[in-house]
């Protein structure tokens, strides 16, 4: 048999297949949710349009969704002793406790040293099309592993990781139990694989998704006014998605930036690209009331001042104030809830005498 | 009805009542408590000579007990913008994620500068009879005001954390409901009142615990070996309490410092006094084996080593390795449980326009 016809059974097993499962989910989401058979209003039509209710997790169809993993990856994210100095983890610039971020213009790292932009929240990050405001990483498992590395960063090296995990016996349990088909589970891709999997969790459900989901009384009349503003000015055109965000790429220079004349070179300096020249990723609308400051290199910390840099900038639309204001209360709706097992720090593994020890410069 | 006559009165009226009191609390720890009844053993008995079970709480007569300022308090513990650099908070060097320890020989503050000493953890630090390895401040609430200010830590001022919090609604609210008596509930006193009384809650009861309670099977074979050789070598002379230190001082130069020829004065610094050159609080045993590095200075990180240098300068014995590993065994029981609720990372207060921003310099 050859390549062909293997391919044309196994769809002539498949297609049946997915007319059958996809019967049973219309069957099921018509029982499961009821809000489903209510008539939606006009907007939310109009929402539903350009974005979506958050999904339970971002977990893409074929990954591994175990606790096991799940838990490492928190421990992972929590694990100051990843960094060469043992003092700095990913929660030190994605603060849990503050939306994901260390609401600063620009991280500080290794040997207090600035990063070059402002460190987005972790939150809902899953859910965008690529990674970091240049986008050079196409998910959150390859991003995480990056900062570790970073010199700016945490500053570490893949030899010192591996050996900080491997020198607790827990942790080599653990990796063995959230990759239990690895033949080697402490390999250093897998420390992004575990933390990424944390993230995929990372989701904040709003008041915003109990509207998309047919409660048309979850946001204020405000609200609906500022959503209304939203779609009006064309904000959807770049922020759409379940995440309003995280997806296009666009051409940007911030006021600071044209001010001085540096502008960051984005996304030109992953590919070369001159029309990539000055573009960054879109952000994430979700949370932004509490993710400030903002813009890439964190200069403006005003959310109503962003909303009208972005309109001019980007939309040639110079808002009224009465528009800004609408529209900041759309966006202040959309700060959702920080999932408890999220906030819930892990206890540690106890260091050993094999642990290498922190270096502080 | 001059004053005298009414304090008979109240004291006519007191007394029978602080005797039925009295009478009712005897009747009920007879009955809440069915351990009291089993006959202890010697070990047991020995080891009641010069510990005790950890307390509920760490809050001491007349102090206000409320949740309102424990929640506060643990906000604060937790609260980056504290700092001038809007980076670093009591959890960046006590975190609560390694057993209040940063795990340094000595902190990383402001402008990545060395603290001078290891930072002991917040752990089970209520019951000290003083804080700071020197003992220069009484209590958690006057010691957890200090690292704040301190230029090498944290770096702030006064204003700066006044500023910080008056600029958010939420913590001006709290601090009313944490103060309620209060007419100026916002002072940076209360800063440490607050974070004090989070601290106050900060027990980790372990298997000791257990064993002092009356249950003789909660520690195992070895460990119970283990305090027979820790009374016998005499090291409750010092590690005494239900802390296990916490309250005596001592003279003490670390191999390190002595060998560099350059010793901490500790707590001459402090008094002045000649008497107290290079005198140090003794530390709490608690949860010893996650705490380290060891000593004043953070410059041993094994804790069976630590053991022999001790034993060695303050008790002039020379362990034997059975010895060494007996009494190793016992601290490795003293490790508890730290409380859910202080690993339970709150959501802090959006920064408004007013907030100040991050310095990093």
């Amino acid at each position: 048999m050859n390549n062909q016809s293997k391919k044309t059974q196994f769809r002539s097993f498949l297609l049946p297949g997915i007319f059958l499962m996809a019967m049973a989910m219309v069957v099921f989401t018509h029982c499961a949710d009821p809000e489903e058979e209510k008539e939606l209003t006009e907007l939310q039509q109009a929402a539903l349009r350009f974005t979506e209710p958050l999904p339970e997790d971002a977990f893409e169809e074929g990954m591994v969704r175990s606790e096991e993993r799940i838990e490492l990856g928190k421990m992972l994210f929590y694990e100051p002793r990843l960094s060469k100095s043992g003092i700095i983890s990913c929660n030190t610039c994605h603060n849990m406790s503050t939306f994901g971020v260390d609401q600063l213009p620009v991280s500080i790292g290794h040997m207090w040293q600035k990063g070059p932009r402002n460190a987005p929240t972790v939150l809902n990050a899953a859910l965008h099309g690529s990674q970091f405001w240049d986008g050079r990483e196409p998910d959150v498992e390859s991003q995480a592993i990056m900062p570790i590395l970073d010199p700016l960063e945490m500053a570490a090296t893949e030899d010192h990781v591996l050996a900080v995990l491997s020198s607790m016996p827990e942790y080599v349990e653990r990796f063995r139990q959230a990759f239990p088909d690895e033949e080697e589970p402490l390999v250093y891709e897998n420390v992004g694989v575990a933390i990424g999997a944390f993230e995929r969790i990372l989701l904040t459900y709003s008041r915003f998704d109990d509207f998309l989901r047919g409660d048309a009384g979850a946001l204020t009349e405000k609200e609906k006014r500022g959503l209304e503003v939203y779609m009006e000015v064309g904000c959807q055109s770049c922020h759409a998605g379940p995440a309003l965000g995280g997806n296009a790429f666009s051409v940007f220079e911030t006021p600071a930036e044209r001010e001085s004349g540096e502008s960051d070179p984005g996304r030109f300096d992953v590919t070369g690209d001159p029309r990539d020249m000055h573009r960054f990723k879109v952000p994430s609308l979700l949370n932004i009331a509490e993710t400030h400051p903002y813009l890439h290199d964190g200069s403006v910390w005003s959310l109503s001042e962003t909303v009208d840099i972005v309109a001019m900038d980007m939309l040639g639309r110079e808002l009224t104030e009465e528009e800004n204001t609408h529209i900041v209360a759309f966006l202040e709706a959309l700060t959702g809830e920080i999932p408890a097992y999220a906030l819930d720090l892990p206890v540690l593994p106890t260091s050993t005498e094999n642990t290498p020890r922190p270096q502080f410069d």
